[in-house]
């Protein structure tokens, strides 16, 4: 049996204005049918695993929002944000230990879903036979710098590769090299395997952590525990915490699905169509002589005019004008906000 | 005795989205006091003429607004907007013929009013001595090509000049030459003649209007003729209409008294106190390594972050971004607006 677990914890603030501390980017409504991020990872995994085998794991904070979007998943409300780490253990503790877990994050966009149900198929099977902590590394089909990368074994190929090493965001001429010579992929946040044998790697690499949380094990979704666990734990990666350290990694390469993690306004307005000019509008929004920017608005009529390469981006009240090639920059609006204790727009 | 008459029935677009058909430029907020242009004007005149003696002309369709700004003038509402000639001819016929009238627009901004008052008392003096048409020609100190100039007789010098010729906005080249060489004033709008003077001019120049306005004479602001005399009226400037033709129009130059018709956001910008990048930031706004800027705010947070020489204007559900240069595009926004009837931001 498989299980699919949705890390939904996320509290990003790239997507400032629209997204806020209490309605973060899994939550926003993206594309056409204005379905939230983590609604479509749902959606797209259920097929795989039965819509009835997805945990998703959230804050809190977001019950409310949780139960809405995902409302015949099994959710597990964090009372603290610990980072990765303990979400996956957490996920692994309620299942049967020969169960195969599939790590998903919330707010990832695939374009070729039958593809990422196949590569995920391909996982599982291997799972289910190895004692493998499988990552999916995607096919790389640019030289981005915005992402860590995997290095597998040297000559492997195939299906599924041993992984030699992760590393770092490259710089760009590191990640052009990376490109040329194949053998690297992007690192997504994506994860396959059975879960004793995540068990075990958080036996071995995080004993503190697996001590602390293994009185869990079996609580389900509503443990009166969870409080008093999370407060103890220490946030911790997956990915630096065990992925790095083990010895049992492999990567099942994705091919072509066209994944992004939509990290920025920029990487948003990339997967929507644009007008001849390339402009993204959003909302009520016109713009005249302007070329490649995105205008989103919520409630505002926006008109732009004579600019280029510029996202204007209004929500609930706040609104922020910067250059596409800049959107990082965002966090630091956000930064001053909180010096600022603008809770109003936060 | 002397008179102020204030034409206040303009319905600029250029201020938009601040600017709508129920809240022309001449109602707006400006400065530190947020008095308007127009409370501005009739408070700067008040000292020369007396705060009775002023006489407001605007539009019925700003009837509230009129009466709030100038609470002490005599406002006169035009039915319809038919340019500058009307207005002044009308204000002619309700004074003694003896009587100095002081033509001033609604919207426009003079930074030294000691020096402005000064000017206006030389005008009246003449005007009560001579049957002389006055304008008042501001000493350009750039050569700006927005306005339009005037150009006083070769070789003249003094307080009181002969016009020998109105011209058009010039290219750069030749407001180059014009400031240069000396000789030519921007024609900023504003007269000063006797009752008597400018009425013999409607009746040589505009004999027509000069004929379907009489009934008009001493009638008052609220008589029940306007709508029936406006409404056969046709549309035309004081300027075109006599000032181009008579022969007896003279120039007080203004000297330095740093005027300005606020002709768009960028003029505006300029005339209020910036941040040490050259950044005008009104209401809730915040910028980031922006630089030249306008951020302007009515209700929202604005957040801008590494733009330069951009403007940024939000007011009651509205938003428009446009590098400072092309501003004047605005009107292209409005036409758009009205084109597709969205009358709820026009």
């Amino acid at each position: 049996m498989s299980t699919a677990v949705i890390m939904a914890g996320g509290v990003g603030t790239r997507f400032w204005p629209a997204s806020r501390r209490s309605l973060p980017k899994q939550f926003l409504p993206f594309g056409d049918e204005d379905k939230s991020l983590l609604r479509i990872t749902a959606d797209r995994i259920a097929p795989v695993v039965g819509e009835e085998n997805v945990i998703c794991i959230g804050s809190e904070q977001h019950r409310e929002l949780l139960n809405q979007h995902v409302p015949s998943a099994t959710v597990f409300f964090e009372p603290v944000g610990r980072n990765t780490a303990p979400p996956v253990l957490l996920a692994a503790l309620q299942v049967d230990p020969s169960d195969v877990l599939v790590v998903l994050c919330a707010d990832h966009y695939i374009a070729d879903e039958d593809r990422f149900r196949e590569v995920v198929q391909l996982g599982i099977e291997h799972a289910e036979k190895n004692d493998d902590l499988i990552t999916m590394g995607i096919t790389p089909n640019s030289p981005h710098t915005g992402y860590g990368y995997i290095r597998v074994a040297e000559g492997s190929s195939g299906d599924v590769m041993p992984v030699s090493e992760f590393v770092e965001k490259p710089d760009l001429e590191t990640a052009v090299r990376y490109l040329d010579q194949g053998g690297y992929y992007w690192n997504s946040g994506m994860f396959i395997w059975r879960a004793e044998v995540i068990l075990a790697a958080f036996e071995k690499y995080m004993p503190e952590l697996y001590e602390l949380m293994l009185p869990l094990k079996g609580k389900g979704a509503e443990s009166q525990l969870m409080s008093k666990v999370f407060e103890r734990i220490s946030p911790e990666s997956i990915d630096y915490g065990i992925l790095e350290k083990a010895d049992n990694v492999v990567t099942v390469p994705s091919g072509d699905i066209g994944w992004s993690d939509v990290g920025s306004w920029d990487a948003w307005a990339k997967l929507l169509p644009a007008d001849e000019s390339g402009n993204v509008l959003r909302g009520d929004a016109h713009v005249l002589d302007c070329s490649n920017s995105i205008v989103s608005s919520d409630s505002l009529y926006i008109a732009a005019v004579g600019v280029s390469d510029l996202a204007i981006i209004e929500s609930a009240g706040a609104l922020v004008v910067v250059p596409r090639s800049r959107v990082e920059e965002i966090k630091k609006v956000v930064d001053h906000l909180k010096d600022s204790e603008r809770d109003d727009i936060l």
